[in-house]
């Protein structure tokens, strides 16, 4: 019972960033509002927060879930922790936007909670851009160390690298774009309390909407051109492909027989798919490729 | 040795197959042409036949693959069997038209043995229309049963209800499309001989290009507007869906570190996701999601 209703607590507190997100998105945009939508199965419960056809967010959503389940032999075996029940909530979030010069960004905070008394946050922020700018993909790194450096200067090294590993596409030999943070598993021991952990949580997903909004509003009204579009589209097609083979959240709403609709708003409005594309030699799509590594040091490259 | 030179035999006849195939296909399009390319890994050898852009068919593949590798404890627990190696071959093909009312049609033949003497086939062939056409569905189905027939009156019943259950989209409830015919580990006995096995999948590779060239030449022409092609984007994005998150070749191609732009030919050319797409009351889209379920009887509905 203290167990469930610490996890209602963190779902309301969740609920109200779900709003600002979305504020501060709508006012970024300029144009689209989100819709809001609850929904509701055996598992638990939801709200979706959907924008579309924006000025310059073409799709996107907010997520806010609260899910109990039966804590599975699958689940032990990957976890490791012995326990008959689990209690999940958290916020997802991904945009994508009209604008190729734009990147797509995408977040996650999450605390799960084990009917053994184990507990514990995880998160994360990554952006993907359709071309990489190493300004911006610096800038971006530089303000997640600095709220990563508020709680542990282990943190950003750790949860830097941690985003390489976990936002990467094996079968391409490509990272999803510049990275971010990822963690997960985060309890609250001696070093940090969980008080700390879910201030760190709010802030990242605050931070995720104030870090997109300053570069919507930077870069929205850049020219494109249709060469840039369709590269756009295959760009997305690389991100279906991660979402859809790779993406745990993906995968584990998909086996806890979550909400299709919403799990899959993260999905580009369009994408495209060419066989052996090949890029122009010194091209900037070309550069963008040599880019999509593991272990660039953003900050100061 | 022996199991070797089988299997390259069958590789050999299976190429022979390839050609066939891309011959019938490019003559039903009309326009474009397969290209042809090889390509080889540490895992094995294989050759992608690609068609992009025609007057009928947007963009598609004929894949034939040899690969060997070690059969790993995840293989041995999968397939219940005890090995140290396996030779694979098979033919892979998806078709996916410019024109809506164009069905998307795949094909899979394989042979897979192991060092332990143990080998059989796969296979089957699937037709997803974005409109669903329950006389074309009928006479597809009518002309896998008379294939089937020739070999054993078991298979088609079996067949059809295996091909129900693997062409199917459980994070949607829908099946992939009208289904067809899908087999796995068929092996040679007192009932059917390796001859005939193989004969059967000679069979089906051979149809699918057939009763595809049929159904091109009859739809071809068919007017369709910018709701309809939009449609066929949204329905495109569930075939990715499905060969993303559940395609066993996909995953198979994957884990064996198969060659990925070979692999993922099958996805659409362009694709649409739409966060909760409504259809209009007595749609052909409406018709058509009602028909995507398993267990109906196309041949005599």
């Amino acid at each position: 019972m203290e167990i469930k209703r610490r996890a209602e607590e963190i779902a309301l507190i969740y609920s109200g960033l779900q709003k600002e997100i979305c504020q501060k998105l709508e006012q970024a945009d300029g144009k689209a509002e989100f819709t809001e939508e609850r929904w509701e199965k055996e598992i638990g419960y939801g709200i979706t927060c959907a924008i579309r056809n924006g000025a310059a967010i073409e799709k996107g959503g907010v997520n806010l879930s609260f899910v109990k389940g039966q804590f599975t032999a699958q689940m032990e075996r990957l976890l490791g922790e012995k326990a008959n029940n689990y209690i999940a909530t958290g916020i997802s979030s991904i945009m994508h936007p009209v604008n190729p010069h734009l990147p797509i960004i995408h977040t996650n905070v999450r605390f799960f909670s084990l009917d053994n008394g184990v507990q514990w946050f995880g998160g994360g922020i990554d952006l993907t851009p359709h071309y990489i700018d190493v300004t911006e993909a610096g800038n971006f790194h530089r303000q997640l160390k600095q709220i990563c450096d508020q709680y542990s200067p282990v943190f950003y090294p750790r949860f830097k690298k941690w985003a390489d590993d976990y936002f990467y596409i094996p079968h391409r030999n490509e990272t999803r774009g510049v990275g971010g943070i990822f963690f997960d598993r985060l309890k609250p021991g001696e070093e940090i309390s969980f008080e700390q952990l879910l201030a760190f949580t709010k802030d990242l997903a605050l931070a995720y909407a104030e870090i997109y909004s300053n570069i919507v509003r930077e870069k929205r009204s850049k020219p494109f051109s249709a060469e840039q579009k369709a590269w756009q589209e295959l760009r997305r097609g690389r991100y279906a492909e991660f979402n859809l083979v790779y993406d745990r959240g993906t995968k584990f709403g998909f086996e806890s027989n979550g909400n299709a609709e919403s799990i899959l708003i993260s999905l580009p409005p369009t994408s495209a798919w060419e066989y052996k594309h090949q890029v122009k030699q010194d091209s900037a799509e070309q550069e963008t490729l040599r880019l999509l590594k593991k272990d660039i040091d953003w900050i100061n490259l």
